[in-house]
């Protein structure tokens, strides 16, 4: 798991500010890895609403099971989170498992297990042992404080090269409220719902249909919208806790998502969606560029989206990103194959700001020096117009390079 | 194009008979390699039938647009194929290369253009000059010949490491017929329809019609189910040419796919296309493993072909197959995620013999060493048992390694 930091990664580590409401302490259970944390335990304030969204898999771990069933509740008092091994496919062992770490959380925090919130990430198919949360959870419970944010989001990384955590302040009301985020991912990483495990929180005093509202439409062009190898994990878990405790600053509870004083909370919480998806493609495993692939002039935003999930899942496309080589030719082939309309004779594609094609063939002014110095560039931007109508979308994706054939080729073994 | 032969290549090259009414040479037009064969031209007998299956890509080439619209007519004389440049995405330059082409060999043939079937593959986006065939193919014409095969499957060659032909003699109503076929395709290998070139002949009398019924056919459980890199091609073209010179040894022509003398045929054409594709797998860009996805008990075989390809596409299960890890959680994930009919509980994963998880868990008598010493073999086979139903399918791939990054990082430039 020592791989090297993504050149990527953002060139400072963001210091966020606390959440009012919010505490949270790291430890080491030794779960699968030694001489590094891989527990997160939050508590929240009595009060806090939540909401969140999961994979689209069928074969969902069990922890996406337990948080599913007390969704519903729309409370929450605890969350523990753990790295090192996914507890997925596990069975009836799972079950138990995820029953006994709530039950543990619970008496470690004061409150009843339906209030504790789970996520695991790593290995699938190795039982997962509670007892391992049994002489920890406790002390745990004792250290919590209000930051650093940074600790939290390294407990939580499996090959992850670098922790990340994003934040925004923005008024509800005229109340200044805090939110912040972190996330983890790197590979096994496809937009099919809220993808890997990302954990935001806020002071604000929103109610869970709201935040249940907000958080499914954060998702859909930000964690929906990245993908680093197509594969969609068991775990994908993304949800928003809000303390409530901007109450107490006279903040007037928003318990109907179509309020106009959600607007800049909204916008906010979007853009922090975003950051931390993004940050997922820029720690895909191997990545060496960061790709962006915007496709207009599609019959609809979802055909958009579907062609744009095509390019950047396409092993061809990646690895010409890899090998800096502008060959728009794999995009054409990565439209084509993605069975949405698409019209060979109106299509054109841009590298950046160069239009390479135009009219279904080679741009007449083509120059490779000009593409080929986009594709050097560490942001890649790809973009198709398709010329059928007004539909767009973004996808933001990683090259395939041989350090993620490396990476994955002995990550369990 | 220098890579080495693929391990799983097959170890004796074939020696394929002549088939009756097909005569064929190849020449170095200089297309976009130095030092080699690059255009293959066939000659058929007059009276020729022919059957075949394209691409699906919304995007296809002009030779694919081009062949799509003389097959309705049913007859052929000749096929012209050529490597190194796909006149994929060129426009009305593309459409204009195809009509003079197919006038060239019309012209050297001596039959109409309407007769000439074209195929092209290589790069993708580069106009393709009519002219380099002008002063090659007639020469050409001029030394066609029943044999050999194998010059003709190089060819058309692109990274290919080893040429393709494969042959079978099977008897229609008591009258021996041949069939031989070759076949390219390394990479942009996906299943959606007849994928990359292969061309079969036969000196079978068999009409139009019912060849198109046979290779529609042949080509569901062959070309479309290998899959490389899950990159559908622009250019992927399946044609079955029957010469009838069968006739003249007794042979009644076949006009009705339902007549039951075609019984034998349609099975040796069914297995001749299954081992086509499948060494298409074989030389898969940078293959060491050639990978046979099983998946059994789904609600239907179009459901088992859509987890069988989900798996088999999986970058994660392809790099695992890489590394030789018995990584089963990565077939759990990539059932999961195809988003067909799916119950954790009821699932159960083979590597070759070997058991590796029942009913939604590891097996309990799984044994690492086991499972690691199938992963070590160079035919990997992964079986997957749903518990829900009778639908099953196969699909065929490769594993992923840092060969495949190397090949298409540096491919066009």
């Amino acid at each position: 798991m020592s791989h090297a930091v993504s050149p990527l990664a953002p060139k400072d580590l963001p210091v966020a500010p606390a959440v009012p409401g919010v505490r949270f302490a790291t430890t080491a259970a030794a779960i699968k890895y030694a001489g590094r944390t891989d527990v997160l335990l939050a508590v929240f304030d009595e009060g806090t609403q939540v909401g969140g969204v999961f994979t689209t898999s069928k074969c969902p771990s069990a922890p996406v099971d337990w948080c599913r069933a007390r969704l519903g509740g729309g409370r929450a008092r605890a969350l523990v989170v753990n790295s090192g091994n996914a507890n997925a496919f596990t069975g009836r062992k799972g079950v138990a498992t995820v029953e006994h770490t709530a039950a543990i959380a619970a008496a470690a925090v004061g409150c009843s297990p339906d209030e504790v919130f789970l996520a695991s990430t790593g290995v699938i198919g190795e039982p997962l042992d509670a007892a391992k949360f049994e002489p920890v959870l406790a002390e745990t419970a004792r250290r919590v404080a209000e930051g650093p944010w940074l600790d939290a989001a390294r407990a939580i990384m499996t090959t992850d090269t670098f922790p990340k955590v994003a934040t925004r302040t923005v008024a509800i009301g005229g109340v200044a409220v805090v939110l912040a985020g972190i996330a983890k991912g790197a590979g096994m990483i496809a937009p099919d719902m809220a993808t890997m495990l990302s954990f935001l929180f806020t002071d604000a005093a929103i109610a869970a249909p709201v935040l249940q509202s907000l958080i499914a439409q954060a998702a859909g062009d930000s964690f929906n919208a990245v993908t680093v190898d197509g594969d969609t994990s068991t775990s994908d878990t993304l949800l928003l806790f809000a303390t409530g405790r901007a109450a107490a600053r006279g903040q007037v509870e928003i318990t109907d998502a179509a309020d106009p004083r959600l607007a800049g909370f909204r916008a906010a919480l979007d853009e922090l969606a975003l950051e931390l998806a993004q940050f997922v493609a820029r720690d895909g495993e191997g990545a060496r560029k960061f790709i962006e692939v915007r496709v207009e002039g599609a019959v609809s935003k979802a055909s958009a989206r579907r062609i744009a999930r095509s390019i950047a899942n396409s092993p061809l496309v990646k690895t010409a990103a890899a090998g800096e080589d502008a060959n728009w030719g794999r995009v054409v082939m990565a439209v084509g194959k993605a069975g949405e309309p698409a019209e060979r004779d109106r299509l054109a594609i841009w590298f950046g700001d160069i239009r390479v094609a135009v009219d279904g063939e080679r741009d007449p002014a083509y120059s490779e020096a000009a593409a080929s110095a986009h594709m050097k560039q560490d942001h890649v931007v790809i973009r198709v117009e398709l010329g059928l109508g007004t539909g767009s979308d973004t996808v933001y994706t990683c090259d395939l390079t041989k350090e993620y054939v490396a990476i994955n080729g002995d990550y369990r073994s």
